[in-house]
């Protein structure tokens, strides 16, 4: 464990708040598969989610146990705070199997652990808990009942410590670090992958007090007409003049993100982006001197939303969720979202990315803050110019 | 179809070769969701898949179906070969909701289809179909009756086109530059975070002729004793003198990977460092001079295992596996793996990570190659020196 981000009793803090909504909803035995979640209660942090993997929390026993393809225990061993007799191992051979399947082992292993007759919580909705996982485990265990528990620990995460918090804000220097780095290196015949490769090796050194780890989304980078794609990767084109280019990145600190978007032009920008920017940049103002503790996630959607009103400009998706500690491939926690019906009440540590992006049908903007709430109102996380970038800056002289 | 990155006629050729598979497993529609299967049939390419998205392939349908979120459809009509009437975007009320789910979208589109009483085949244990992904389709479409599909695409996968080998050519390229880039930058006192800083770079800057896109997976840089734990990511620790330091990388070119793990030593190597080094890359030439079109893959494992015997080193885990397009989290096809009981036989134009790492108690080795089956043998994808590396060079002298 000598790779461990966080002291044990913090752990054990979230460990006890985990089983305490266990008790709620009647869970005796939680199958965590998030690896998101499996490295909050543990500590846990590798590659290795490409294979089948989970953390069981049981009711009744003061530490979880890990279970992973056995060359993957000893990276247990060194980044989670489990002893070694909570740290399970299967054989390679159960890996991308047609004769036998992970899950067929976690049933063996409950059943050793006589846990097989009790209620057992799945995340029946996480990455990585795929429906053959759910098809073994039920029919593998027919003593067992089934719950769901979807976003349970996901819920647990919501709200930050202040360790989490002083992350997050490093994250939020790497995210300086990364949008300056795009800033300075797009411009008219630069290639697309340039950028990127100056982006991301901003991400990933970080600073020189701390280094950057890997963001779980890669940097999003819709140039031109394109720009109506918000979730386009990069090419190896180069810029022309008058491109509009989305830039979408996060700093990330020991896994804790703190995501970023701004939109630069190249060369002179059209009247209509300028006006959609403008139309932006208010709404995320309105929105930013509203928040505050109390408030529901519904209310500051209709702050943004009774701002950009009077413009004309529609938006159908939600304007922010949120973030925190997280793997490929979302940063985003997938509990409280910005957007009606999300009746969530903001509480101080909370943290979300308020990205209200605008994609017409051939030309998008995006200009984002990530912000922490505070005591009494809220702290935007990154320093950043809040506007449509020029580059290069001469051309508006 | 701006972006799409091969011929209509190649697209159709995957479909046709699908849709015969389709026919011998008695699966008359087919729910592709793993992100590479739905590439590889449609062009489809954005980082969309942290939301519930999937392809449609009926059987006596001419095109297929795309189905994701609204804000994704933009890339969808982007970078595939669909027309407008195959694009089917859902409403983002349906994203990471308590009350709805995009497979309740997708029952309601096959009913109105009328697809709703035929076979259905699902991806059951691919990444992103989750538990409720199965539940929510078995439960919504009584009518229907399911089959597992898992794999299905992945197996037309496993023999590459010419371009595609053109394509993991061009990554195993950036592969060279990103590992020379490595090797170049590690020494003592340097950041881990910064080596991989300047892979990152290498990996997406690619070369003055293309760019390079992102890998599946992140640079791995197990260092010290925890090069035993093979799937850990970097720190900001400094290297020390007498470090031994896994590098598992690939390059990647429009979305197809040549992957490459090599061994650095700070220093100078100990004993048992030097002859674990030379037992992998004996076993590792062995392998490769025996490879040929004919040969399973297992008996491609055994050439390995006979040529290590003698050794005493013992290893369980797979020694390689079938590579080419992928999406985050895995670079492997999960199809054919270089293990015993895989009578997978090869054939030109298959193409394979050969990594057969060593992993002790506390220490480990990894030297790889990439290779595809020529019509007579194997040819080895990247042109790196085959050795336990020492930096600096000059303590050799």
């Amino acid at each position: 464990m000598d790779l461990l981000s966080f002291n044990i009793l913090e752990y054990k803090e979230r460990l006890e708040k985990t089983k305490q909504r266990m008790v709620a909803e009647g869970i005796d035995v939680l199958l965590v598969t998030d690896p998101a979640n499996m490295s909050y209660l543990t500590g846990y942090n590798a590659w290795s989610f490409y294979v089948h993997q989970l953390v069981v929390v049981i009711i009744d026993k003061d530490q979880p146990y890990w279970i992973g393809r056995g060359q993957d225990a000893s990276a247990a061993k060194h980044t989670s705070w489990l002893d070694d007799a909570h740290i399970i191992p299967y054989q390679d051979d159960y890996v991308q199997s047609t004769i036998k399947h992970p899950m067929d082992f976690v049933c063996d292993f409950l059943k050793e652990k006589k846990q097989d007759k009790r209620t057992i919580g799945v995340e029946m909705d996480a990455y990585y808990f795929t429906g053959r996982n759910y098809v073994q485990l039920t029919g593998g265990l027919p003593d067992a009942a089934f719950k769901d528990g979807t976003n349970l620990v996901n819920w647990v995460r919501i709200i930050k410590s202040d360790q989490e918090i002083e992350y997050i804000k490093r994250a939020a220097k790497i995210a300086e670090k990364a949008m300056g780095a795009a800033v300075d290196t797009i411009n008219e015949g630069v290639r697309q992958c340039d950028v990127v490769a100056a982006i991301s090796h901003a991400q990933i050194s970080g600073t020189e007090d701390f280094g950057g780890d890997y963001p779980s989304i890669v940097p999003l980078l819709p140039t031109g007409e394109k720009t109506s794609a918000c979730h386009l990767t990069w090419t190896d084109d180069v810029f022309k003049d008058g491109d509009p280019v989305i830039i979408e990145l996060a700093g990330c600190y020991k896994r804790y993100h703190s995501p970023m978007a701004r939109t630069v032009v190249v060369g002179k920008p059209t009247d209509q982006l300028q006006y959609i920017a403008a139309v932006v940049i208010e709404g995320l103002n309105a929105a930013l001197d509203a928040i505050k503790p109390g408030m529901t996630c519904e209310e500051v959607e209709q702050v943004w939303r009774k701002s950009i009103e009077k413009s004309g400009i529609k938006k159908e998706s939600r304007v922010g969720y949120s973030i925190g500690l997280n793997y490929p491939p979302d940063w985003g926690e997938h509990t409280a979202s910005l957007r009606p019906s999300d009746y969530t009440i903001l509480k101080p540590n909370m943290t979300f990315h308020l990205i209200p992006g605008i994609w017409l049908d051939h030309v998008g903007i995006e200009i984002s803050e990530s912000f922490r709430v505070t005591e009494n109102g809220c702290e935007v996380l990154a320093d950043f110019p809040r506007e449509l970038l020029i580059q290069p800056n001469i051309r508006l002289a």
